[in-house]
C-alpha cells in the first residue's frame, strides 16, 4: 500500500487555510499514486487550540472541516486529527481523535487515550480519555492507530497507568501510525527516536510518525516525521521545520525499499537557530504582520535578535531604534551601527536624555533629596520601552524582545522597559546559548560585531555597570539555572553537586522572586524544555525559597 | 462526638506560617474540648501550590509540616489537606490527598478521586486520582472523607465517569467530611450550596464542610464553611471573607443542638466587595508590602480602585498620583482631588507634558509630516505608567492596575500604559458592575464624587474624546461580553438572542485580537465564573472569528 506523509504547517483556528492546504496534499498525494495520505493530530484546527475547544461553534468548524475533507476522500483514504464530541453524557465533552476517511466519508473515529496535562500541555482540560481500543482495518491491512502522547507511556515511571498500544497489539495490526503534535526543544529530538523506535521493538511493528511543523505564538513544532522498521530501526525521515509530503510503499509487512538509515541529530544551536527563524517568521506570517521594530544596544542580545530577524522577515522588514543615553559607551552605538550595516536594515538614533531629564525634572518635587536609585535607572529603561512602541504603533510594527533566558530567570529586566515586546525571541536562550548563537549566526562571515560578542555585558543603567558586579559568572550561573529551572532540583541537591550554598539560595531567591515580572513578560518562543511561561506556571505570591 | 471546624487563611508554600497556624489552631479545638480538628484541602501548602508541587523539596516541606503536626495530635484527631507520593510507579508522582492524624501519628491518607482541571484547575496535571476508597473509622464513628470536587459530579452532564460517594456510601458511613479549597466568584456560592445539599439528600448523610479563606495573587477564597443535615438543610454557616473556628457535636446520626436556617446569600455586588478587599489585603500582606500606589485619572475606575485599596490597607498606606494632560479637562483633577480629600490618601499631581513634548520632539525626525494618532495617545498614557513606576521604585509601593473588565475585554487599555500595575483589582468587573461597586462604597456617604459617577466615561487621550465614540453603550457591551466570555455562547446564539449582527461581530473581534494585549496584564483579582488570566488560556496568534 502506497502511503502519504503530509507533514504541513497548520494556523490555529484558521480552517479555511488549514481546510485548503490539506484538500491539495489530498490531490497531491493521489497525484502520487497513494492510497492513504495521513495528517498530524488536530490538523484540521492546528494545535494546540486551548480555550477555542470550550466553544461549541469552533467544534462544529471542525467537523464541517471534516466533512469536507472526507468528501475529498474518493480513490484514497485519510487519517487526520480533530476534535470529536462525546456522545457519552459522563465525561468531558470531548476526544482527541484520529478520524479514518474513506469513500467520501467518516469511516472511523480512534481517540486518545494519553492525555499529557504537564508543561505546556493541558490535554485534560478538555478531552475524555479513550477507554475502547480498535484497529484501523484498510483493504486488509490492519493498523494500529494512535495519537501523539499515547505512544510516551515506556519508560520506567510512567505518568499512565496503561497503554493502548497493549490492547490494539491484540488485534494483530502489521503497522503502527502515529499522528502528533509534539513541540520542538532542542533536546526533544532523541528522546522522540528513542520513544518511537523503543515502541517499534517492544510491538514488533514498523512505525509511520507524522508530526506537526511551524510555529503557534510560543511554541513551535519542527516536524521530523519519521519511518521506522519493526526493529526500531529508522528507515527514513521528513525535513526539520519545513513542510514536505513524501511517499513510502508498505508491503504488508515491511516498508520497501528502504533500509536503515544512521539517525544524525542536528547540533543542539542548529536546532535552536531553525527553531527560533520558523518562531519568528510564523509569528509575523499568522498574525497577518510583515515588518519588525526593536531596540539596538551594541549588546549581544539585541544584536543576535536583530540578526535572526533579518534573516526570518528580511532585512528591508526590520528596524532598530538606537536609544542611547548618558551612560551608553560610544562603542556600544558603532557596534550597534556597525551591526545594522553588516544586515543591512533600517535605522533610528533617538537618544533618550531630553524625556529622561523630562521625567527627573517633572518628579523632583516628589523625588527631591532622594539618591539616584533603581527608580532613575529605570525610567531610561521605561522611555526605551516607550519610543520603539511609539515606533510599533506609528508604523504597525511588531516589537520584538530582545531579553535572554539568564536575565528573565534572575529578573534582571525591567518590567514595561526592556521587557516590551509582541514575542520574546531569545527569552528561552540562556546567555551563553546566546553567544553560541552569535559564533554561529558569524559562522560564515562577520554579521555580528566581534566587539558585541567580546566585550562584559552590562545594561548601562548607572556608570561603568557590569552584570558581573552582582551576577555569578553566566557559565556558572546558567549550568546553576538549567539545574533549578529545567530539572527543578532543589538547593540541597545543587550544593551537593558542588555550587556554592550562598550563590545557590541568592540565585535561587532571584528566581522566584522574579515571578511576577514573568507573569507580564509577552510570550517566549520556546527551544528548550522548560521555558517560562505557560509551561510553568508558579504562583506570584507564593513564599518559598524566596 | 465534637468536631471543630477550621476556615484559616493559608498562604503558598509559607511552610512555617501555615503550620504555626494548623498548630495554633489545633490548640484551640484541644480548649474547646473537640475530639477532631477539620481543616481544609492542601491546608499545609496553601491552594493553588502549581508547579511548587514538581519541586521534590517542596513535598518534602509538606511531608515534613505533616509529621510536627500529627505529633501535635494527642488528645484530638485531625483531618487536614496535604500532597502525599503515589508509591506505584505508574502514574502522576503525587495525590491530592487528607490525612487523618491521631494519637501523634498519621492514620490513614485518603486521595482525591476527581481532579478538576478546567478554568482555574490544573490538577491533574500534578496528581494520579484515587481508584480505591475506604472511609476513615474513629472512636466508632464511620466517615466518607472526601476532597472538594470528589462531590461535584452530580448534574447531568457530570465531568466524570464515576463519583467516589457511590463506591464510599456502601461501607454505610454516617457522616460525609468534605474538605475543600473552592474558589469564589459572585456566582459560585449558590451553586456551592445547592451542591452539597444534594449530596446530603443523595446518600442521606449529614456533612460538615470545610473551605479556606484568603487570596493568592488571582485567586480569592471565600470560606463560608457549611454543616448540613440529611436532608440536605443547612444548619450552620462559618463566615464568609473571615477565618473562624466552630465547634459542632455529632450524635452518631445528627448534629445536634442545631435546626436548619435558611440560606440567605449576600448581594452580589457586597460579595465582590468583600472579595475584592480580601484580595487586595492578602497581596499585600502575603508579598511584605504595605504601601499601594495608583494613576488616579478623575473617572469611575481608578476613583473605585482608590476608594477599596484605602478600605483594606488604610488611606495613609495609598498615595494617588494625578497626571493631568493637556486633553484633561479641569473637572477631572478637581474629582480627583476630591476624591483624595474625601478617602485622606496621600497625593501628587505631575502634569504630564513636559515628558510628552520631549518625547514629540525627540521623534519628530522619524514621525515628521505624519497625523496624530494612536501612537501619540499612547505616549501620554505610557507616560502616566512610566511616572507611576518610579513611584513604585522609588518609595516601594505597590502599583495597583485600574483597568475594567470591559475594556480589558476589548483591547481599549495602553500596553505598559495605563495596563501597568502589580495587580489589576477590577481586572474582573465590567464597567456597568464598577458603577454598581460605586454606588455600593457610597452606600453610607459620598466617598466617590458624584460625578465621577454621573460624567460620560473617556480616556482622555484626544479632545473631546468618549469611550462611547468607538464602543456600544455599556449595558449593552456588558451583556454581551458576559455571554460570550463567561458564556462561551457562538457569534450565532446571540444574534438570535436579539444583539445586532454588525456589532456582535466587531465586539467578538475585538476581544480575540486583544488576547496579545491581555497575554501581559497583571494577574486579575477573579470575581466572576471566567476572568481573563489562568482561568481562560486563549491562543495569542490564532485566528478565530478574529
Amino acid at each position: 500500500m502506497k502511503i502519504a506523509l503530509a507533514q504541513l504547517n497548520y494556523h490555529i483556528g484558521n480552517f479555511d487555510a488549514n481546510k485548503a492546504k490539506i484538500l491539495k496534499a489530498i490531490d497531491e498525494a493521489k497525484k502520487l499514486g497513494a492510497e492513504l495520505v495521513v495528517f498530524a493530530e488536530l490538523a484540521v484546527c492546528g494545535y494546540p487550540p486551548r480555550d477555542f475547544l470550550e466553544f461549541d461553534e469552533f467544534i462544529d468548524m471542525c467537523e464541517q472541516s471534516i466533512r469536507e475533507i472526507a468528501a475529498s476522500c474518493t480513490d484514497i483514504a485519510a487519517i487526520i486529527g480533530a476534535p470529536s464530541r462525546n456522545s457519552d453524557a459522563k465525561g468531558k465533552d470531548l476526544f482527541n481523535s484520529a478520524y479514518f476517511l474513506e469513500a467520501g466519508k467518516v469511516q472511523q473515529v480512534v481517540h486518545k487515550a494519553l492525555l499529557p496535562t504537564y508543561d505546556v500541555f493541558d490535554e485534560y482540560r478538555y478531552f475524555e480519555p479513550a477507554r475502547n481500543f480498535s484497529c484501523v482495518d484498510y483493504k486488509g491491512l490492519k493498523i494500529a492507530l494512535t495519537i501523539c502522547e499515547d505512544l510516551w507511556n515506556i519508560n520506567d515511571n510512567p505518568l499512565y497507568v496503561s497503554s493502548p498500544m497493549d490492547i490494539l497489539v491484540l488485534e494483530d495490526p502489521e503497522l503502527m501510525i502515529n499522528i502528533a503534535a509534539s513541540p520542538f526543544s532542542y533536546k526533544h529530538d532523541d528522546d522522540r527516536v528513542k520513544v518511537l523506535s523503543d515502541n517499534c521493538r517492544k510491538y514488533g511493528l514498523p512505525m509511520l510518525y507524522v508530526n506537526q511543523v511551524g510555529a503557534q505564538t510560543e511554541l513551535i513544532f519542527d516536524g521530523g516525521s519519521f519511518v521506522f522498521d519493526k526493529d526500531g530501526e529508522m528507515l527514513d525521515q521528513l525535513p526539520y521545520f519545513e513542510e514536505d509530503i513524501r511517499m513510502f510503499h508498505f508491503d504488508g509487512s515491511v516498508i520497501s525499499g528502504l533500509s536503515p538509515v544512521p539517525y544524525v541529530p542536528l547540533p543542539d544551536i542548529e536546532q535552536i537557530h531553525k527553531g527560533l527563524l520558523l518562531g519568528i517568521k510564523d509569528y509575523f506570517t499568522k498574525s497577518g504582520f510583515t515588518k519588525a521594530v526593536l531596540g539596538l544596544s551594541g549588546g549581544i542580545d539585541s544584536a543576535v535578535v536583530c540578526a535572526l530577524a533579518a534573516e526570518a522577515l528580511g532585512a528591508a522588514n526590520v528596524t532598530a531604534v538606537l536609544m542611547p543615553s548618558r551612560f551608553s559607551t560610544d562603542h556600544s552605538i558603532q557596534d550597534a551601527l556597525d551591526l545594522v550595516n553588516n544586515l543591512g536594515c533600517q535605522h533610528h538614533i533617538v537618544p533618550i536624555q531630553e524625556a529622561v531629564a523630562a521625567f527627573e525634572h517633572m518628579l523632583e518635587p516628589a523625588f527631591a533629596g532622594l539618591p539616584f536609585n533603581i527608580a532613575e535607572e529605570n525610567i531610561q529603561a521605561r522611555a526605551r520601552g516607550l519610543i520603539v512602541m511609539a515606533f510599533s504603533n506609528k508604523f504597525g510594527y511588531i516589537l520584538l524582545n530582545t531579553s535572554n533566558k539568564s536575565e528573565c530567570a534572575v529578573g534582571y529586566g525591567t518590567l514595561y522597559g526592556d521587557m516590551c515586546g509582541a514575542i520574546a525571541v531569545i527569552g528561552d536562550v540562556y546567555k551563553t546559548q546566546v553567544y553560541e548563537l552569535a559564533n554561529y549566526i558569524n559562522r560564515e562571515k562577520e554579521v555580528i560585531p566581534l566587539n558585541s560578542i567580546v566585550k562584559p555585558p552590562s545594561a548601562e543603567l548607572r556608570p561603568d555597570q557590569r552584570d558581573s558586579d552582582s551576577l555569578p559568572d553566566y557559565d556558572v550561573l546558567d549550568r546553576l539555572l538549567f539545574e533549578y529551572v529545567e530539572q527543578r532540583k532543589s538547593s540541597r541537591q545543587l550544593i551537593a553537586e558542588g555550587f556554592e550554598e550562598t550563590m545557590v539560595k541568592r540565585v535561587i531567591k532571584l528566581v522566584n522572586s522574579a515571578e511576577f515580572k514573568r507573569y507580564q513578560t509577552p510570550p517566549i518562543l520556546r527551544v528548550s524544555p522548560k521555558a517560562f511561561g505557560m509551561g510553568r506556571r508558579m504562583p506570584i505570591v507564593g513564599k518559598y525559597l524566596s
